[in-house]
């Protein structure tokens, strides 16, 4: 049975959404009653998914809630060509090995998991594009080529963006290969029968060219949604991995929870509306922006570990933060030596990363033994049995004689 | 055994030639003694070979008759994609079935056997590119897409041209499978293993596509030879079968030598270059164009229906207009009306196409009924046995009574 509850309906057609082709024509199939079969194209070329990956995932799940199907399309065999969005500095990606390519979908898989229910066939269906790439002839690829023109290709902003980067470097980008790429992905549109798209605006042409090339080939064109993208914890560039600023899926619960509270605070409500399930209006009531985190943390926390980890985080965030105080569990290091150097034991203990990390933090009023803050890097310790060390904000570390 | 005769190879380097890329290059390898794989390409669409079409097939030969391998490289796999060239107007040329392929070859066998010798094994060999591309998978296509650059198709005059035209007309013309066919071409040499491609000048870019894409591949690059192209009978275009300036293969070896008595005499030499075997200096010393023609002539019809029938051909030329006489064998029509009006008579006999016609050449003094030039188009003719009429220059009936 599809639910046809206009609020949800509205949920799917608003929340974090940036553009619709075509609202209208997506409003009628989804009041229709009929289960529509909704693609999401994933390439599998990176394991690590982050918040960001989360939220066309999260708007498939608003699908699979009201009974519609999630097509999870991977382009096991698209990967292996390279696409090039997504590479930023206008590179073509490196080819990835079939070998490759299984054991990254293994991962995504696992991680995919933590949002949508993959294990109920009724509303979820995995297809990958070898399944007819693999066996397509070169007659069949002319038909479609016939059917796709040079010009609407090149309309492509990155293609034409990488064009002018050839002319200034004078040298040559694109490939054939990944100027073809908008075409194979108009393909699996045909080939899953998508009525709706799912996808990040830079992939707003190829979902829009998926339009054009099932009604090409007599099917009805699928309606696209293009989502908003997420910016990361710098608050400045879109979460990314290769930049550093992001959350991923598999952070612990403590590390989600204190990542989120120390994201600038323009950001809360677009973190609210792209990653979160409570309602904006309710937040938005709340006085200040260092408790609107908080709930927003939390939130986020419970979605990927549950309630009962989520108030644990909450906890030890506010022991550690707010009041002060120690976390409960923290590290133990051991050593037989009478006295340490202090840089040596920070470095030794693993709270620095080296100790020009360690004296840095000294310098810097981050480091305390038993609550005072030490100030001299060349200062020797004398080891005792249970001295705590803060180290930074949120390391910790208790010294055991061996 | 290969001849390395340097009047020979040089005649091969320069007759008809407009640019080779590289000379240097393909005279070494001419002189090396060793059998070079010619590589031409034809796109069995348009059945009627006319003598521009000779100009490549007879290059062929000089390389034949040297011992080298001509390898004839029919493209009925990229046929039936369909290749822009030479449509002219921009036009997407329509796509031919395998079933018209397979006739129209036919046709061109038999046709081309009349320049070469197309059963001599050791130095001919026929390949068609379905070989390769029939049971080309997705995958070895990309591995070739991926080595081919989009700005380097885009730099094609035509294919630029063509974008031209569509920011113009603003509708899209060039498509997909158009814009990858000089990858395929390419392709081709890679495949049969070209030393050299001929073609005429609107091939350059493709030919040297194919240096690259041998390179890149690991092969030694194809040396290119472009050669001139051939002016229709109208001395303005280029002979081509859609204007109709044109001689075919198959025309008649009065119909030859007619056509080329017809030209402007500015072409007389560029056919001797591009159409005979005769030494261009020997007809120079010919005093008038008249006589240099005639000997262009007969020798054209001597390459392709031999000596006897260019000797017939301009015997009977010769009665006909030079001698004033008329050709001994003229068509009868019979008829049992005792008068005819003169448009209805040329017309049912078939000497004019329409009365209009019929009207306008006698109008032009081009009717002549027993000798005597017929002035009034409105005259009723008395019909007597044996009338001979003559209309326009070459063009009899003679009348019987039933």
């Amino acid at each position: 049975m599809i639910n046809t509850n206009s609020e949800k309906i509205n949920e799917i057609l608003s929340r974090g959404v940036e553009d619709i082709f075509e609202k209208d024509s997506l409003e009628k199939k989804l009041k229709s009653g009929k289960q529509l079969r909704v693609k999401f194209g994933i390439d599998p070329t990176s394991p690590d998914l982050h918040l960001g990956h989360s939220i066309p995932l999260r708007k498939l799940k608003q699908f699979q809630d009201l009974g519609h199907k999630v097509v999870l399309l991977i382009g096991d065999f698209t990967a292996t060509i390279g696409d090039p969005t997504g590479t930023g500095k206008g590179l073509t990606r490196s080819v990835l090995t079939e070998e490759q390519v299984k054991k990254n979908m293994k991962d995504y898989m696992k991680q995919i998991s933590k949002i949508l229910d993959i294990k109920e066939e009724s509303t979820f269906e995995t297809r990958y594009n070898t399944e007819w790439f693999g066996k397509m002839t070169m007659r069949d690829f002319y038909s479609l080529a016939r059917i796709e023109y040079v010009s609407q290709l090149m309309a492509r902003s990155m293609f034409r963006e990488r064009r002018e980067k050839e002319k200034l470097e004078k040298k040559d980008l694109l490939t054939l290969s990944e100027f073809t790429y908008p075409l194979l992905q108009a393909y699996d549109s045909v080939m899953v029968e998508a009525d709706v798209e799912i996808g990040g605006l830079d992939q707003i042409f190829n979902m829009l060219n998926g339009r054009k090339i099932q009604e090409k080939l007599g099917q009805k064109p699928q309606d696209v949604i293009a989502l908003k993208l997420l910016i990361g914890l710098d608050g400045v560039n879109k979460m990314s991995k290769s930049l550093g600023n992001q959350i991923v899926l598999d952070d612990s619960s403590s590390d989600i929870y204190g990542k989120i509270m120390s994201i600038p605070d323009n950001l809360i409500f677009e973190y609210l509306e792209l990653l979160a399930n409570i309602s904006i209006e309710e937040v938005k009531k709340i006085p200040n922006p260092r408790d609107q985190k908080a709930v927003l943390a939390k939130e986020i926390v419970k979605i990927y570990h549950g309630k009962k980890e989520a108030q644990k985080a909450e906890d030890e965030f506010n022991k550690t933060f707010r009041d002060k105080e120690m976390p409960t569990d923290i590290p133990v290091f051991e050593t037989d030596k009478k006295t340490y150097p202090i840089l040596d034991l920070l470095f030794d203990s693993g709270l620095a990363e080296s100790k020009n990390d360690a004296k840095r933090v000294i310098k810097g009023g981050g480091v305390e033994l038993e609550s005072d803050t030490v100030t001299d890097w060349r200062k020797e310790i004398e080891i005792e049995d249970d001295t705590t060390i803060r180290f930074g904000k949120r390391k910790f570390i208790k010294i055991k004689k061996k």
